[in-house]
């Protein structure tokens, strides 16, 4: 029960009511995700009912986040979509490879220091503070010192409980102060102190990773992962950023991710059997979004052209200022990035992958909901952002759903029948009991491989035309036209025939576009063939869970050599591990970030051009995807007629 | 009603109570101000019952600070006294010289930077904050710029809002970084900024004093003072030291000088029609107590031997660390000091005084509680602490008061009658009635005056003994021994004889031998003899109200002749303001904080020397007091006989 001024949206009052509903989209009325069922609906008022059927209208449904309160009523929240998907990056204990020998004296800017003190006298009544900086310049040559003011209010207290033997815990530089001062920033009784921690993090828009380091030895000990607590308030970065941008919810939407990280650092030292406050430094990767987010910066001018950060080079802040339970006076070090669409994760995989280490042109991708991309070698790098849309995250596609339980990841077509067969994220609790785990939708990589399937078996021609001359009953008109029937209702979790619709197929087609177009793009502006790429460094999570074969079918992916596609895993948590470990990586990736040079696609007149060549499975021009016009081309020669009359590729030729 | 658990103090429940009771000496059992009335003595328990009389005792007082509670008992807190002198620094609006002439330009490190920034296009996506420091650097040649989270939250909506065309405020360097890096504290939308505002505070022990700053013109424009809130929890530093050091005191004390700034801030800038927050920077001079308390840095190894403050020279600190409600960016820079009894007031008061600008030898003295005092010229400077106790601030004297309504402060006494006149605080609401103001004590002038017209009257010898032969009615035996009345019960504002007795005068004698001694080994210690002295300059509120005559009669201040006597007011204040106005200056201060040589008196074997030879009327060796030893020379003419055969100065010479 709870009483809110007329007007006031459901979601609010849900909110109100100290309850909590899922609004993916951000509060747009997009998704429809956030549909509750109301008993009165003269009590309400909907500005949207998009997503809602004619039965979920009449059961009641209507959008939270697009229905005002003018009334009372009962509302009643359906369960909630769940995660279900175990994080395969939280617990696995993985030796990282570090791209240097580690020397902690030269590469790590934290240091212990063991100091022992001479106490005051009457003869030599010297201030603690003095007294402190004299015996750390006499002893180790620091000369300039700052301390903060927590810091200044723990030191007479310390000095004289440890006897004037201590151990100093001192920042000799940052990033952006690479000639110091340097900064004490505690002060532990007794010398000792056997370790010295530091964290690093990968605050993803859907997952927050981090590993726990030892700083003197440059291992990880732990590693910890969890969905960021921010998707609840929208699944992409524009409907975060939207959410965000209305009153008050920056707060929330910073709190959020600090309790997300704050969960993993705990869950990490827990591991290590550590307190979260003995870690003295904490690097973060992240997207621009993810960077504003956590920082409490606003990001409405992210989203709005000309598309604009406030800071791609955000100064180290005080763990405090942030609420993040390491040592409160610990610096928390975001890594530079780019620009609004090129985040800090794409330096830190730049360097990470030692990209720009090598004469050979290399293309480093990190595909999501937006593709961020970058071509270049040593001597020039060159980057783009574009938008593809929340197809290959499982969004905007009518059976499309997040790689969680019960997701399609991976369809094979049979060339004859046309039958599908498909493998399902299993939920481990029914695979424990031996049942299997059945189909709710498809997730991303099951949508890619589904739509290269189709295409080459013939079930879809290159403009993404279903072809019905295949007499298959999978193929057939629907509600919203034609589409294609992966999975019947009687073998689906509840109940109703999963489908890929032509809207949905032309939706995929648009995404893949948008990359290609941006690779096209970039290559062009340098004046470089894409064939000539040496090496294809494919970064996030997208190279874990895609298949790379079926992702070149459809023209997502340029056509190489599968021996050039290297699949780096999260490079943005190790961009973030190395830049912890070592001040010179930590400040060639601020160089990095600065000469990379960025490309606006949306303000690139070639753009639309390239980008409508690639709106053909897998381009207007099969020239440059060899390798798939040899398999049309072996499909042809064994494959019945009809298909070629519905499929020749130069039919739908402009 | 409050439950408290058994053994609490008296004090600590009152406390919980949610009500107030003031506690002067710290909650030492010094004082006997806390005195409350218990209904039930058998469910207490006293630690000590000093400063309580028979008749105390009887009325069921007990102090609050000593007594815990063992049962269930009522306590009555009786009226408690107040501060009813008018502040004379309050509202007094002075025009202060400047010994510099200002030039903003030059001297100010804040400046206000108006910018006209491009902004941005699909074409130039430079972030907002590399764009703003881009316009700094070019209109400018400020380079190196640092920014604030806080700053940075703000920073694209301001820009935004204003339309890029906005006023930067810039601190362009602070005495500990010279060099800078220049920072921004704040970004105000438009360029019609008219106004930059500063803040001078004093904090003293028992006055907290500001003057309000045009920091463009160099001028105070507002001042206004109150009492230090603190004094509630002691009336001088070491009571507040000890309160201070009790579980959880520190941050109440902490945050009752920030509540008395923010009340005087407020005032100041409600006269001059602006708020607080419009002040970005503010200066403290204050004692190391004081300073240290202001910051919440504990201060107990200020008061236990050896002596030692945890920092001199404190770097600058965000108001919003402080809770001060000035600008929270706006950093709050307390001026050094040089030793745990010679604090920020000191060097402020040597040179704002300029006396290190000449070759001829001065003294600088700040009298209270402790004497702090500084000798020196351009070449050298020595400077000491000496502590006189409490009595010249008129407490540890049976009838000694503060300066406050009500308090004799001066004295005259007929050398044939030995009958006293005296002046008393006056009452501005009796005053307006054309009523008179009774006396109810002696505040620390009226000390000084009474013990000067005693012993040139010969009321007292040289040793301070009552002169019973004079056969005045005045001179009696009392509760506490020898006496002398200033005012019979009659002519009381609570009916009770006015007295001082010897133990008073003995006090009295202790107090000014101490701060003697104090010159005798500084001057000693450089080779210095006092008479050479050319300057006497008097900072502090104690040469306003003192009458110098009668100090050098009673030798607490050196023979010299008048027109070497400077009084310079509040030259702690005045160093805040010079400070705020000039980076020289302020930079000067702290060469000479670290310039001066400190002598720790209490580990000088020739202290205690001088301190006994000082312990006498004006002085064992009075050729050190000429103009005392004419006077005398001339009464012995005048006089009766027997005062020779009392007062006779080789009587007691050891």
């Amino acid at each position: 029960m709870v009483e809110v001024p007329t007007g006031t949206l459901i979601v609010e009052a849900v909110h109100q009511a100290g309850l909590d509903l899922n609004i993916p989209c951000g509060g747009q009325g997009r998704c429809g995700r956030c549909a509750v069922i109301v008993d009165n609906r003269r009590a309400v008022r909907s500005r949207s009912e998009l997503r809602l059927s004619q039965e979920d209208l009449a059961a009641g449904y209507v959008l939270a986040c697009q229905t005002v309160l003018e009334g009372d009523v009962t509302v009643t929240i359906p369960p909630q979509e769940k995660i279900e998907r175990r994080l395969v990056t939280d617990r696995t204990a993985t030796r990282v490879t570090l791209p240097f020998s580690y020397d902690p004296k030269r590469d790590q800017p934290m240091q212990l220091v063991p100091l022992t003190i001479d106490p005051p006298t009457m003869d030599d009544q010297t201030d603690d503070w003095s007294r402190l900086k004299r015996a750390m310049a006499l002893n180790y040559g620091i000369s300039d010192l700052t301390i903060d003011l927590a810091t200044l209010r723990k030191l007479g207290t310390t000095l004289r409980e440890a006897d004037w033997s201590v151990t100093a815990v001192v920042e000799l530089d940052t990033w952006d102060r690479p000639n110091g001062p340097a900064r004490l920033v505690d002060l532990i009784a007794g010398q000792n102190v056997a370790h010295l921690w530091g964290a690093a993090v990968d605050v993803g828009t859907t997952t927050v990773s981090l590993y726990l380091v030892d700083l003197l030895r440059g291992e990880v000990v732990a590693r910890a992962a969890e969905y960021n607590a921010q998707i609840k308030r929208g699944e992409d970065v524009i409907s975060r950023i939207i959410y965000a941008s209305r009153n008050g919810n920056l707060q929330e939407m910073q709190a959020l991710v600090v309790d997300t990280i704050n969960e993993v650092l705990e869950r990490a030292c827990g591991r290590a059997g550590i307190r979260p406050w003995e870690i003295y430094k904490m690097t973060v990767a992240g997207n621009s979004t993810m960077i504003h987010l956590l920082l409490g910066l606003p990001a409405n001018s992210i989203r709005l052209e000309p598309f604009i950060t406030t800071i791609n080079q955000p100064p180290p802040v005080q763990a405090a200022q942030l609420g993040i339970a390491i040592h409160p006076q610990a610096h928390v070090d975001c890594l530079p990035g780019v620009a609004s669409y090129v985040g800090a994760d794409i330096p830190a995989g730049v360097l990470g992958s030692q990209m720009c280490d090598s004469k050979s042109v290399a293309l480093f991708l990190d595909i999501g909901t937006n593709g961020e991309m970058v071509l270049g070698d040593c001597d020039w790098l060159v980057s783009c952002a574009c938008s593809a849309g929340p197809a290959f995250e499982g969004a905007g596609v009518r059976d499309g759903m997040r790689a969680t339980v019960g997701a399609i990841e991976e369809v094979w077509i049979n060339g004859q029948t046309y039958e599908p067969t498909y493998r399902v994220i299993p939920d481990p609790q029914l695979e424990a009991q031996g049942k299997p785990t059945l189909p709710k939708g498809i997730c991303g990589s099951g949508l890619i491989s589904l739509l290269a399937e189709m295409f080459v078996t013939g079930v879809v021609d290159k403009a993404g035309n279903l072809n019905f001359d295949l007499g298959s009953p999978r193929i057939r008109y629907g509600e919203h036209g034609p589409e294609y029937v992966v999975a019947w209702g009687n073998e689906t979790a509840h109940g109703r025939d999963i489908v890929i619709t032509k809207v949905d197929i032309d939706n995929l087609i648009r995404a893949k576009a948008a990359i290609y177009a941006g690779f096209t793009v970039m290559a062009r502006s340098v004046g470089i063939d894409l064939s000539t790429v040496e090496r294809v460094l494919v970064g996030g999570s997208f190279g874990q869970y895609v298949n790379v074969e079926k992702a070149i079918q459809i023209g997502l992916l340029p056509d190489l050599p599968w021996e050039k596609f290297h699949f780096l895993g999260n490079t943005s948590l190790k961009g973030a591990l190395f830049a912890l470990l070592n001040r010179e990586f930590r400040r060639h990736l601020t160089t990095i970030a600065q000469k990379m040079t960025y490309l606006e696609l949306s303000a690139d007149n070639t753009f639309y051009e390239a980008f409508t060549s690639a709106l053909f499975l897998p381009h207007t021009d099969l020239s440059h995807f060899p390798s798939v016009a040899e398999i049309l081309a072996a499909r042809r020669t064994t494959q019945s007629s009809h298909f070629i009359q519905g499929g020749r590729p130069d039919v739908h030729h402009r």
